[in-house]
C-alpha cells in the first residue's frame, strides 16, 4: 500500500438538539502516514438532509483528484442527517468506509425516523442500503459499512491508519477539530 | 529528547482588515512524533491586545500540565495583536519559541504602530523585549525569538518537529485549522 495514498476523514461537531439548528462537518485530507494535507469545513443542518451533498462538495474542488478513500465516523451527522454511502461512491468513484465503535441499532433508528420525520421513507431507504459488517482485530471490534471496497481491504486500511485506540487517524482528527470548533476545546485522550 | 514531550503550536486565522473585527487563534497540542492530543480555539480582536491573554487561557485548564513547549507562527496575530513571549513564559513557566520564515522588519512595525495606535508605546515595548535570532539548517533559514529556552535547544526542537518545508508540525497544523475555520478550506501543499 503506497504511503502517498490519501484519505478524507469525516466527522461532525457536537450540537444541542433543542437549540442548535446547525453544526459543522469537518473533512481532513490525510496521507497513510498521518501527514495532514488539507482541511475542509462545511455547515450542516441538525436533522437535515444535506450531509451527502456537503461531503460531495468537500470531495470536489481542490481536494477532488487527491482523495483515494473516504472514511467517516458513522453515517449519521448532526442527528439524523444521513450520509448516503453508496451515492457518494457512485458519484465520485471514491471508495467510502463508514466506521462505528458501537453496533448500529437500525431498528431503533427506523422507529425514530418514522416518529419524527415526515420524509422518513426517503431517510429509511438510504439507511437500508447500508450493510453493516463487524470486524475484529487485535482485541478491537468495529462495525463498518462500505461501498467500492471490500471488507478485507477496508479492514486493512483501518488497521494501517489507526495509531491509538480504534479510530483511524483521519476520522480522529476530523473529530478533534469539529469538537474544538463547537466547544472551543477538544482533547483526544480518553 | 522524550517522544512524550508535548508542544502547543499556535497560529491565527486570516481576516479582512477592512471588515473583520475578529479572527481565530488556534492552539494544537502535539507530541514530538506529530500525534495530536488536543485542539483549543479562541477568538481574538483584529489589531487588539488580547492575544497574550488568550494564549495564557489556552495554556491553562485541561492543557496546562501537559505543555512542555509553546511554538508560534510569529508574535503578531490578527494584525498587530502582539503576543508577549516573555510574559507568557514568566506566567506559565513554559518555554516559548516564536518562528517566522521572513526576517521581521521591526523598524517598519514600530512606524506602523506609531502611525495607527494611540497605545503604540505599550505595543512597541512588548516588541522591543523580543530578540530575533537567525538560524540555518539543511539549507533552510528561520528567524526565531524565544524565552525560557536557548537558541540551540530551540533549533533542535524545530528540526525535530519539522516534517516537510520549514514550519514545525504543531504550528503548521494550527495554521491549517485556523485557515479552514475562516475560509472553509485549507490546503497544506505549497
Amino acid at each position: 500500500m503506497k504511503s502517498g495514498l490519501r484519505i478524507l476523514g469525516i466527522d461532525d461537531g457536537p450540537f444541542n438538539k433543542d437549540s442548535d439548528k446547525t453544526t459543522v462537518l469537518v473533512g481532513v485530507l490525510m496521507r497513510l502516514n498521518s501527514y495532514v494535507e488539507g482541511i475542509s469545513i462545511e455547515t450542516i443542518n441538525v436533522d437535515g438532509t444535506d450531509a451527502t451533498q456537503k461531503i460531495l462538495s468537500m470531495a470536489s474542488g481542490r481536494f477532488m483528484e487527491e482523495i483515494d478513500f473516504i472514511m467517516s465516523n458513522g453515517v449519521t451527522f448532526g442527528g439524523f442527517n444521513i450520509m448516503d454511502v453508496n451515492s457518494i461512491h457512485e458519484t465520485t468513484g471514491i471508495p467510502v468506509i463508514s466506521i462505528t465503535r458501537k453496533e448500529p441499532d437500525l431498528d431503533s433508528m427506523f422507529s425514530a425516523l418514522k416518529l419524527h420525520f415526515p420524509d422518513y421513507k426517503e431517510r429509511t431507504e438510504i439507511l437500508k442500503k447500508n450493510s453493516v459488517n463487524k470486524i475484529e482485530y487485535e482485541g478491537k471490534t468495529l462495525y463498518i459499512n462500505c461501498s467500492g471496497i471490500n471488507i478485507n481491504d477496508a479492514a486493512h486500511l483501518i488497521k494501517k491508519t489507526t495509531i491509538m485506540g480504534n479510530i483511524p487517524e483521519p476520522v480522529r482528527m476530523a473529530h478533534l477539530i469539529a469538537t474544538a470548533i463547537i466547544n472551543g476545546e477538544s482533547h483526544g485522550k480518553t
